[in-house]
This record gives C-alpha cells, sequence and structure tokens, in this order.
C-alpha cells in the first residue's frame, strides 16, 4: 500500500533505521534517499539525494548513543531541509537523549533539556513528536506544536494478553519519582500500586531500599521510563523478593542496555525485561528481553498530524491536573 | 540598617506588601516609591516616583488571585523599568500562578506556566527568583537565570523546634505526584514516608482514597505545595485517620485559602495547618493556621545576586538527578 | 446560510458574545465550540472543544473591562491555538483596551499599548483586526499585519438617515486631540468644524472650556473615540450650550459607560448617545442610548482576509498624510 | 572644559557636524575620530580610527537629505561598533527622516517609520535620543528606551524675550494635526489658540482654508514641527491675513527648507521664520529666517543618560493623556 | 505566452527594469503593478496598486549606484508586501551591492554584507535569489533560503560560440582573488589558467604587476565578478600584453562600468568587454563592449522556485570542497 | 604572576588541556575548576565547581575529533555559564571544526558552519576569538563580536629565525583557493609565489596536479590552513619535485594528522613538517613535524578584550579588499 499523498516525504537518519523502516512500511510512505557520512575527523555530512522543495519533511531519529553525534546529525539535516526550502520540518525522537537534565537540581548546573530544545528549535524544526519523555512538562521547553506519545497503553495491551493484571497483580514505582507511570498502568490493568524508595538524601546509595505498600504473593510489575544501567530494576526486584513477590516483571519504554545491564539483569529474579524499538542499542541485551514496537504509534501520529487531523485519541494517559 | 549600595532598588507592588516591608527590614533596602492605580475601566497605571535609570531593579510580586490583574501589574511594572534604562529588571516571584498548567495533558490545552515565562522574558526580565515552583522544570521555561529557592527547610526547622520527626513521626505525600517533597522532608526529619493514593484515573475522585505504607500510632506531617480548597488535605487526613494516625498536621508553601478552605479544614482532625507568607490571601483562614516567613530566605537570595555571590548555599533539597 | 469553506473557523472568547453571534450569521461560520472558565483563584482556563490543526482561527474579544482577564484569556487561547497546531491565528479586537497609554508622556512612563501588541504577537498570533484605534500609529507597534477599521462611515450613514449633516449642522471634537475623527465625519456629512478646547496645561481641568470655532443655533454631533465617564460629552455639551447650539449629538466609537457615565449624560442636555456594540458593557447606560451595529464591518473583514480579496474597501477615512 | 569619564564617546557622521561640533564643546567631550566615504559606486565605508572597545558611544545623525544615504552610513556605524565591541551604542536624532509614514492610511502602505524602527533596533543600538518627533507614538516603535526632547519651551523663551505672548498674541496650528503643539506653546506664551483647517477630504487642495477661533488684529504665531516646501505656513499666512491677523511669526523645530521654500516664503507676509538646527540644509533660507540651536538641548540630555541621572527634567511639554 | 498560476506576483523596482522586462517576457508573468516616488526630501513613497494579499511575490532589484537608495526602495517594498499580508516575499538581487565588505579585514570594520542581509531578513523576506555573488559564503549571511546562480556557463557558451577555448586559449585571473572562478571558466572551455599577481601587501599599488603562468602566444580572457573602474583589466591587460599574450579579452559578471571606465578600456590592447545585464549602468561604456542576458538564467530560477521544483540544474560551477 | 582582575575567569574544556594551560601561565589567570564528564550513553555532564556569577568567563575549546562531542560539550557549558549568571561568555575556539562547509556548493547541502555559528549564539555566547579560520567570511556569521587571529606572522618568524626567505624562496599554494594565504607569507619573507593547480572539474582526482609559476632551484614552503590526510601537501610536493624544487617545506595553522597522515608525510620529499599547537590531536606525527605555538597570540587577544584595549595590533594579514 502505498501513501497518497506525494508531499509527505519520510526520511531515516542513522540512528534507528529499523524502526524508521517499519514506520515506513505501516505508513506506505517509502523512507527518503538521504546519505549521511562521517569523516575522519568526525563531521558528519549530510546528503539529501532528492528535492524536498515545498514537502513535508518528517525526519526520524533517537538521540540515544552515541548521543552527541546523534544530535549534530539531526541539526544539519534539519538545516539541510530548511535551505532546501522544505515546507515544514517534523522531527520524531522516539528515544529524546538529555532528557533527564531537566533542571537546575544543584547549583551552576546547566539545563540541558532546554538547551537541546533551543537548539532544534533554532534550527529550524516546525514540529516535533517524542514518545514518553521523561518528564512531560520538557514539551514546555518548545515553542513550536509538540506532541508527546505514551507506551503505557502499549505495555497495558501486552500484560493483559499475557494474563497479567488485576488484584493479582501489583505495579511497582521503582523510585519515588516514578509513581505517575506505574499508577497509570495500574489504571489499565485494575491493579494496585506499590512503590520502593530509598532512604537518605542520594539515591544512587541503593543498599537501603524499602517498600511502601505491599506485594505480598503478587506478581509484580516494575515500570520506568528509561532502562539504562538495570539497576534500578535489580534493586527493586531485591526489594520486592525480600518483601515475598511471587513473580517480577520490568518494563521501560526506552531500552538503553548500558554495559553491563545485561549481566546484571541475568543475575537477577526478574522474569522478563519488555521494552520497546524506541532505541536501537548495539550492546548485549538480557536472555529474557521482549520487544514491542512503538512504530504504529508513531506512525498514525504522523499521519494524523500530515493530514491536520487530531492526534488526541493517541493520547491515554496523564490526563489528572496536581 | 541601610544597606550599602544604592544601585540597588527594592520595589514591591501591590499583591503582598507584607512580605516586601519584611524583605526590606532584613536587606536594609527601603521600597522604592512606585504607585500603582486602577482605573474604573480595569486599566492598571503604574507611576515609578523615582528614577530607576542605571540601577538594579527588584520587584516583589506574587501572582495569586487576582492572578491576572497581578500579571499585567508585574508586566507594565518591567516595561517601564526598561523603558526607563533600568540596568536590569529581576523578578521575585513568590508565589507563581498557573504554575500547574505545566504540559499538554490533553487535546489542545495551552501550556500557560510557559506563556507566563515567556511574556515575562519579551517583557524584558533580566532574572527570576521564585519560591518552591510547583514543578522544577519550570526553571527551563525561562532563558533567563532562574533561581528557584525551597521552604522544605524551613517546614524542618519549626517542626523540630516543636518537638516533631524521627522514627514517631511519618511524613505523607497526599497524592502520588507528592512525593519528592515529602521524602525531602523525611530526610531533614529522620522520618519515615507514606502516601495517600486514590483509585481510578480521575482524581478529582476523593472517594475512594487508600494508604500506600503505614501510620498506624505515628504523628504524621501532610506536606504539599499548594493549599487551594483544602480539600486535599482533609481528603488525606481522613485516609490518616481511617489508618490510625496518632496526630495529624499539614503545612504548604503557599496558602491560597480559597473560600470554604477555612470551614473544610476547621471541621477536620487535622491539629495544624503550616504555611509560608507567600500569599497575602484576604480569605478566611483556619482556626489553627500558623505562618513562617520566607522572607529572610528571599532576602538572603536577593542581596547574594546583586552582591555576586552564589545563591546555591540556600539550596538545600531536590538534589538528586533521577 | 453555511459558509463553504471549513477551514475557517469562528470563535468568541467570553467579553462580547452577542457581537460575535452577529458576525457569525452574517459570515455563515458556525461559532467554534470554547469553553473557559475562571477557577477561584483567579486562573483561566480554556478548553477547544474541537480540532483546530491547520485551520485559520479567529478568535474575536474585546479587551474592555475587566481587560486583564480578557487579555489573559487571549492569550491563552493563542497559545492553545498554536499548540493544537492551528494554520493561522487570527485575532479580532473591536476594542483595544490599553490604546490611550500609547506614549511616554510623563518620565518612566510604560507603553502598555506597545507592550500589549508584544504579548499578543510573542503569543503566536499572524494577524490583528481592529476597529477605530485610539490612535492609529498603534497598527506600527505589530509586525505581523494589522487592519483598523473605521466606524466614521457608520456613524455618517446613520445621521444621513437621520436628517443630520449639511449646513444645519456642525460636527464638534470635544478635545484638541479628536479633531482628525471630526474632520472625517464631517467630510462625509458636508458639515462645518468646530473644537472645544481647555485652558491650562491639565486638560483635567475642566472648568475652563471654551469653544474654536461657531455653533450659533446649528445641530451639533460631537464625535469621540471612546466614552468612558462620559464628561467629555457633557463637558463639551455645556460649552456648545453656551454658544447656543440648537441640538446636541454625541456619538463614539466604543460605549465603556463607566460608572456614573449613565446619570452624567441623562442630566446633560444631549438629545442622542450614539455607540457602536463593540463593548458590552454591563453598567447603566444613558435613556436616550443608541446602538448601531459593527457586525457586518467585521464579518465582511473576516470573510475577505480569509479569501485572499483586499480588505482595502473597508477602509473610508484618514487618507490623508499630515 | 573637559569632560571627566574617557568612557564617553561621541561621534559625528555626515548630515550636520556643526551641530554635532556645538554639542562637543557644551558637554566638553571631544568628537571621535571617524572618516566616512562614499565611493563612485554609492556604497559607504565608515573606519572609526580611534578604539571604541567597552566604550558607551552616542552617534549624531540627522536623516535628511539625502536620507537614505544619512540612513546607511548610520547603520553601517552602528554595525561597526557592535563588531568593535562598544559597550553600548546610543544614537541621537534631531531629524528623524520618514516620520510622516507612521501608518497605513492607504491599503498596501509600508510603515516605513516603523520600518527604520526595526533596522535600527536589529542593527544593534541600546537607545535612541530623538527631537520634536512627528508623532510621539513613534517612541513606542522601538523596544529599546527611546527619549523624545521638546523643542516649544525652546521657541517659547525665545518669544518671550522678543515680546510676544500673553492676549495679544494667538497661537495657531496650521492644520487640523497640528493642534497639540500649538496648545503647548499657547499654555506656555499664556496665549489663545486658533486652527486653520481645509475643507475637502484632501488636505492638500489648499485652495479652501479657513480658520477656526479669531485671529483679529492679534499677533499671530503658527508653529509646525516640519517645514519643508513652506507652502502649509504660506498657506496658514493667507488665511489669517485674510482674517485680519496683525502679524504673523513661524515657527518649526526641523527646517529642509526643500527647493522653492525660500521663494515661496519670501513672497509671504511672514514677519519671521524661527527653527532650530537639528538640519544642516544646503538649499537656500528665506530671508528672515532665525535659527535657535537645539544643542544645548541634546548636550545635557546626552550627560545625564551618561551619568545614569533621568532625562525627566528636559520634557516640560505633552504631559496630559487623552 | 502567459504563465498560469495567478499567485505568481512579479514586481520591479527601479533599479533595472529592463531586466525585469526580460524576465515578464520569459515567464510569461506580467510586472506587477507598482509605483515608486522619490519626494524632495529624499523620502522613497512605494505603492502597490494591486493586491498581494496570499500571494507569491517576486520583486527584481539590483543594487547598484545609488545603491543606498535601491536598499531602501528594496526595503520599504518588502515591509509593504508584508503588511500587505503576502504569502511570501522572495527577492531577486542579480547585483548585490556592499558585496565586498564581508568581512572585517581591519580593525573596527563593519561587514556591511551582513548588514545588508540582516536587514532584508528583519524586514520580512522569505528567500532570496543572487547571481554570482562575490564571496560565496554570503549565502551563509542569511536564515532564509538563498540561491546563487553562476555566470561562468553563460560566458562559456558565448565563447564557444566565438571560436575561442582549447588549448589556443589561457584563462587569466586578475589578481590572487579571483582563481576559483578562472578556474571553473578554464574547465567549461577546456584551456590552461594563469594569474596575474602583484607584489606588496597592498594590491591597490598596481605597478608591480607580474604574471604567474604563461600566456606566450595565446588568445587570453580574463575574467572577474565586477568591473568598476576597469583598472583591473587593464592593468592585467599591461602584465599580459609584456608576457606576449596574442589576444586579450575580459569578462565579468557586473558590469558597473564607473565613470572613467570606458576612456581606461577604450586606451587598453582589450579586444572585447563582455558582461551581463544584472546593472543597468548609466555611465559611458567601452566601444567594444557586448552584453549577454541573464534574463533567462532568473527566469528559470523563478519558476522553478514556485513550482517547487529544484532549482540544482542551474548550478554548474563551484562543487568542489576546498 | 598572578593577573590582578579576579572578574576574568579562564575554563579549558577536555579537546586541548595543554594549551590552555600555556594560555593560563601566559596571562597569570590560573584555569577555572570545572570538570566535565561523559556517560556511558554518552550524555556529557559539565561541573563548574566555582561561582561565575558576575564574571567574564572564557572558554578555551578547539572542536576538532570528536567533533560533536566538543561541540555539546561547549554548548553545555555555555548554557551553565549564562544560568550561572555570569556577566558576559566568552568562547575561545583555535580550531574551528566544520568551518569548511560555509557555502552550498552542491544542491540541498546544509552550511554547517553557519549553523553552528547559531548554536553558539543562541546557547548565550557574547564573544567569540578564532584563529585562522578557513574563511574569513565565517566571523559574519556571527552577530557577537568575532575576532580573528592569523597564524602567517608566527610561521614567517619562525622560517626567517631558520633562513628560509627572500629571493632563493618560493611560497606556494597548494591549491587555486589558497593563494591569499600564500601571498601573505609570502610578502612576510620577501618571497616569490607558485601555485599547484589540477585539471578537471573535481579537485579530488589529484594525478593531474601541474605548476603555476616557477621553483626551479628554490627553496619551497607550502602553505595550507588546515592538513586533514597530508595528501595536499604530499600530492603538491610530488608536483614541486618535477619542477625541480631544491627543499619542501609546508606548513599549516591546524594540525589534524588523520590517520595514515603520518605515513604519507613520512614517504613524502618534504623536509618539515610545521603546525601550531592548536590541535591536540591524538593520532601519530610525521616524524619531521614541529610545532610553534599559538598560546602567546591567543594570550594576548584575551588580555586585550578583557581590558577593554584594542585587538587590532594583533592582526597582520588580509588587509586588502578585493
Amino acid at each position: 500500500m502505498v501513501y497518497q499523498d506525494p508531499k509527505l516525504l519520510l526520511f531515516s537518519l542513522s540512528s534507528n533505521r529499523e524502526l524508521a523502516e517499519r514506520v515506513s512500511q505501516i505508513t506506505g510512505v517509502r523512507l527518503g534517499k538521504v546519505t549521511s557520512k562521517q569523516f575522519a575527523d568526525g563531521e558528519i555530512y549530510v546528503d539529501i539525494e532528492q528535492s524536498v522543495r515545498d514537502h513535508d519533511v518528517y525526519i526520524i531519529q533517537s538521540t540515544n548513543f552515541p548521543v552527541n553525534d546523534h544530535l549534530w546529525e539531526l541539526l544539519i539535516m534539519i538545516d539541510a531541509c530548511k535551505r532546501a526550502s522544505a515546507h515544514t520540518v517534523n522531527i520524531v525522537i522516539p528515544y529524546f537523549g538529555y532528557a533527564r537534565q531537566d533542571r537546575t537540581a544543584n547549583p551552576r548546573e546547566p539545563i540541558t533539556a532546554k538547551l537541546v530544545a533551543n537548539m532544534l528549535v533554532k534550527a529550524g524544526i516546525n514540529r516535533i513528536l517524542t514518545l514518553d519523555l521523561h518528564a512531560v512538562q520538557v514539551q514546555g521547553f518548545f515553542d513550536v506544536p509538540a506532541d508527546n506519545l505514551f507506551t503505557v497503553p502499549l505495555f497495558a495491551d501486552y500484560y493483559k494478553e499475557n494474563g497479567l493484571g488485576g488484584n493479582d497483580t501489583v505495579i511497582v514505582a521503582p523510585k519515588n519519582s516514578g509513581i505517575k507511570r506505574a499508577r497509570a498502568l495500574a489504571e489499565h490493568l485494575g491493579s494496585g500500586l506499590a512503590i520502593v524508595d530509598y532512604n537518605g538524601e542520594d539515591e544512587r546509595n541503593r543498599e537501603n531500599g524499602y517498600l511502601i505498600g505491599s506485594v505480598e504473593g503478587k506478581k509484580t510489575i516494575v515500570i520506568d521510563d528509561i532502562l539504562t544501567t538495570g539497576a534500578t530494576f535489580t534493586n527493586a526486584a531485591a526489594v520486592l523478593t525480600k518483601n515475598n513477590a511471587a513473580e517480577i516483571y520490568v518494563c521501560a519504554s526506552h531500552g538503553l542496555f548500558l554495559p553491563g545491564a545485561a549481566e546484571r539483569l541475568n543475575a537477577s529474579p526478574i522474569k522478563e525485561v519488555l521494552v520497546t524499538d524506541s532505541v536501537d542499542s548495539i550492546n548485549q541485551k538480557p536472555d529474557n528481553v521482549k520487544f514491542i514496537t512503538c512504530s504504529s504509534l508513531l506512525a498514525d501520529a504522523i499521519i494524523r498530524i500530515h493530514e491536520g487531523r487530531p492526534v488526541s485519541p493517541l493520547f491515554d494517559y496523564d490526563k489528572v491536573q496536581d
């Protein structure tokens, strides 16, 4: 099936070509011809091999490792599109790097997430589409339209199909800042909620975890947005085990799987690690990893945006003002 | 005591003149002469009655009710200062209205907190100082330097002096989004943590509250950032009572006390309601209200900023990246 | 009759819904679904209940009393439209509040009219349509296209139909700054011109009015742009009476009718007070008030703008460079 | 006398070097070394022959004929100063060309005065000082501080010294748009007011002038802001003669004296033509021309601005909001 | 032949109406109605006599002598188009004045080419089309799309038709900075390359020219971008004669022919002076001048831009990164 | 020796700490405390360990390999400094990466050098200092003050001390675009000039090099700005050998020494490779490499800028307008 409107162009940069191809197949929009090379001095050169003049360009690029290269590749592509007179430049960033540096928690800290937003807007984007941002307030860092899609419904569907949910199951926030995401999944699955908390001002001291709530004899699903070293999950799993959880599942929107994560997760009592395909990590994955794709979510949003139809049916989470 | 450097000017607009006067006394900087009148057609006219040319102007204005008038009074004052060639215009907003509208949770929602930030920056501010913002990410809505002071240390000192804290006491987050603030107070007081959560997607349905964690026989302190109708606190108090809390104290950085709040709080088992003087509410207060002043915190920050000394010693909270 | 192009959306905010409905009927464009509520803390929340993605949005809002609330309601609506990806956001401000604060007449005065313009542009408008601005130079405060419609032809038609005009009639400027508007009406009606002036630097001292020109035995029409307290008109009427005017009519584009205006006008020898419906004032009106509608003028301009046809046929005034 | 602070630099461009030298003498600030040449292809090259790094630069340039060259000379000088790291760039424009194109009176008209303001601000000015702008609203075209000095007090002092003023004298606005300036002079001299008006929509048809008010047997002073062809004055003089004025004096802030003006004025019954030295016109002047200098007014303002003292004592006009 | 799409409007300002008419004929787009007058005080007034609302406007204006007037005429036209709601404003500047002031070679120099770019962008252009810019980096001075067309292929075609090229011919750069342009022509004609260089730091000392390379017995073509006084060419011709060149031809993209150029060129051994019609110089031309038109190149680019087709087939030069 | 003014802070990021330390020693300004770490996911975190409030910060960072990391480290540092209220942020980029992508030579090319400039300015720099930019026009890509220092005088001094220069020596541009740099060195050394040129449109085809000018029996110095693979130099050396040059020296401002460069240069007849220490390359260098330091040039410029003294005495090249 080929998408009708030739004004819509879809480009993939180099961070996650597989995901882009899935989006291409679902939308029926062929991936545009673009070559990107990196010279021996590290400089990136982007060569768009077809006209973009007066077209609506959508660029898919996750900004995971190597985040700085991926960001410059994206900025250069945006610059090239603007100078080549694209009608609009829309970027799709399934995994948004630097998202956690979203405030000045310590003196003289940068707010790198805002810096990234400023750079993208100055380079010339007309719109941004993201997936499960670390903090939803980052939307407000942009003065161009910004849509943020949620992965919780994807996870909920998967777990329902696999027999999890209801009173048997408890959803667990693995640290005190993640409770809203856990609450959303609990709603979807009709399950209860618990939180793993850590004493001491510094959360990096993971020795002293304890549970708020109860998981006694329950299946548990620990949910987080980003899986980096896996330690957040394995520490939470240890607390859950101590509190007699029956089974432990974990899920995260973005699976970075930094070096050491696979070993750490393999050595834990976690039964399954569920992530989306937002990140194409080259590192080792744990044996029990499962991927669900976010491509249809992205594809649907891109088509809705291009056709001027509301993206709102794709929102299904975080509806309450606190 | 009079502050030495005549380049520092301190102005109070009309929202909270008492707080401004306390700041004036502590800093030794006389409040500048400014008259603000509102005509019968609602238009505000600001008349600065002394030269501000080449001075560093600090303007104190909370943006509580009537928020729109207070914001325009502030914007007009900023415009007048810029056109009158102030060297810098620094605004001190102890209570930052519209802060909760910080993301698009529903389709076609504005991000009014970002809009307010954009308006202030466009009007010409050089810097902003806030107190316990609803979400710290709002700092990133500004591209001018933004310092956010925390009230948790003030509350902690007060409660320690009054014999609360330690193992006898449990700090309670009255809803799932407030847990980081509760965690900070718990650290300061060496106490445990519990959370009041509500089933159902819509938190406004407050019938179905339940407790995560335990408060059995403990003194409890419920902490939130903004006290509006008081319902969040009284609902939490009901849950705590059901869970056999021994005593219930509540505190909030900003006491708006909307109509009905006093009655609601008076009718609850809450022993004391503690707030700062960030808001000068004209509404009725509950009988057991206690005020602590944030004026020395603000005064210290203003002088440090003016003298180019680091504000960082005033930060004592939220140090961990999540 | 329904307007054909569904890309054109017309919204009314809360200042003057009646006028918006008249514009809706004339254009055949149904008013869009938007709800605006103001919470007990004064904050405004705007909820657009239909998609605006890729549509051309026209928002009708006069910024009369309470001007600050009306301005924030408008700014928030603009923000919501931009973030919801409206194609263009066009605002129609029949009465433009703060228009008289258009220069720094005294030291350290703000130029609030420019501040308002800057806020609207920064919030994201693409175009503005106004009606008889206090000073036409305010158009230049905007760097987006700004069309200013004139009410003098409406007034002229009305008076001609009612037998006024020609040599029997003298048009009177009620203060020295309003002479250009009076001159325009005089041209339309083929009548002479007179001016009421006041001695003393401060025009607010209205005791010492005198007439420049003659109205002896003539019908007179006093014309101004804004009717606030009515004092400008009643003072002028006193001067005209002293100079033996036969009859006194007054007209103003914008009838604010501040408290006391009705009584003041009722007690004067003025035979009829004519205003447009640009302002929906809740205050008492004088007994002899007459309204003419500016809705067809606005409706025509909106359709012309949307269809890319020139608005210029709607201009009929102020053609001469001075 | 030499001005103490070496951080203040004063430069004259080529439009009015004499005036700049007077300002230099009064302030005690030597004119900075700058050479400006125009090549055979019309391009201007500005060579600043001394360091401006970290200095406060004041540039004096009237933008009379050839206005486009004078504007580019000024813009290029501003650019050079910014790139050479001047601390601030302040421009002094005694005569502001294009000021009359301040609104779109006809369809598709530019607002060239706003365009000029935008160009100056974009080039990098920090502040502007003007003298008797055609419309004071043009101040609001700038978002940098803009001070506008008034010439009426200079004229009033001159006429008082020469025995004009009081009941013997009537101040005349030569067209309906100039009445506020005439009113200000009348206040200063304690005299009455009259207006020359013209029938017909097009003011350029000067046949049909008539007087509003009375000048019978009085000395009259006709005041305008800009003297171009002289026709406004000679037409007014004809009307005044017809109305039996005893003597006719005219004054204007800016004497452009376009070709033909001198002959026209010489042939009229005008006794004296008074202008300031804001413009250095190369054209012929009428025989009875008198110049008063605005240099001390400018000098005082420059020093006050540089020293951070209020400019407000220099304002003495236009204090009333209309 | 009339161009189909009425949304495309083509306007000529006053610098080169003949070239604009050629472009009009080739494109089939009638020149739009615009009148531009310059008053006695030097101010320019632009009157667009047809609606431009929602149209794509292309404005043709070379900025040769009088460059400052031509630039302001262009800026004012842009302002008028933006305020009259043109959909896009595209400017075509065949000869871009001030292009040589593109860097700060000496202390405190302006970068006037960047200043011009900033002014045009701030005035509101959406795109710029140029012809053989002095330095291609000036494209980067614009953040709007900028296309730069090359004249070398036009010259190459002309010389091939006239029997020049191949081994018999040597292409000569008349100074060391022009070698890339000479190299491009050499490639097109399959000829060799030589350079005229001057000893001494100051190239203006033209006594000491010498040849790098050999022209012994060859036909030579000297190529430059701008012909101003002709001295660069006549000096080069002297060096070539001394080195026994057989014949000397010269070509330049832009023929300004400043006063004296014609005489100087006539007195030299140059056989033919070839330039395009990018500049409509009123000065005397040398007897052996030949014009080739760049109108079809411009016409083709305008149509391609308007239709969203790539302009790249028109590029044929400067492809190598150095 | 310690520099007096404590307001001047000097920071080194991670690209070239050795050069920064040399600058620190010469200026007497201790390097500020800053830690920069890169996490496993590639994200960079910059921690400024001292107050920068109200200080003038100078940041030294070359943007060689890995260019994208070095750029983000710089951007993040700038953001941190601005948010921490530095008075000014000045960046020193001895080697400016992406400088060669300074125009759109092919269709749809980005202008990455302009993009980098835009990003730096948007992040908040107040000024930039560079060393021998690839094209001087890149200065104009910045609207903040930009000083570009030249290395030619350093090279000239070195060669004079080592007995090169005068009639015995010929300076060679290794490709047609480098002739201005070669001409400058030739002037300094009183030597002649020659150019290595290549037939064919594509300079990358290095087979067909030939010499313009003569080097018969002469010592030759080939000069370029950037040494990447070394091929430009070795190809030129081959041409020079064929033309019987006596000795071959090469110099470049920036020695990147990409992998393979050392071997290639070692295998060539080049006697010595001279570069500055602007780049701290980790790759192998040729055996005959010589470094001269640019640190005193940078140190002098930094102090001059900070003290408001002219940088112009440091310019000594490229003075002629072409």
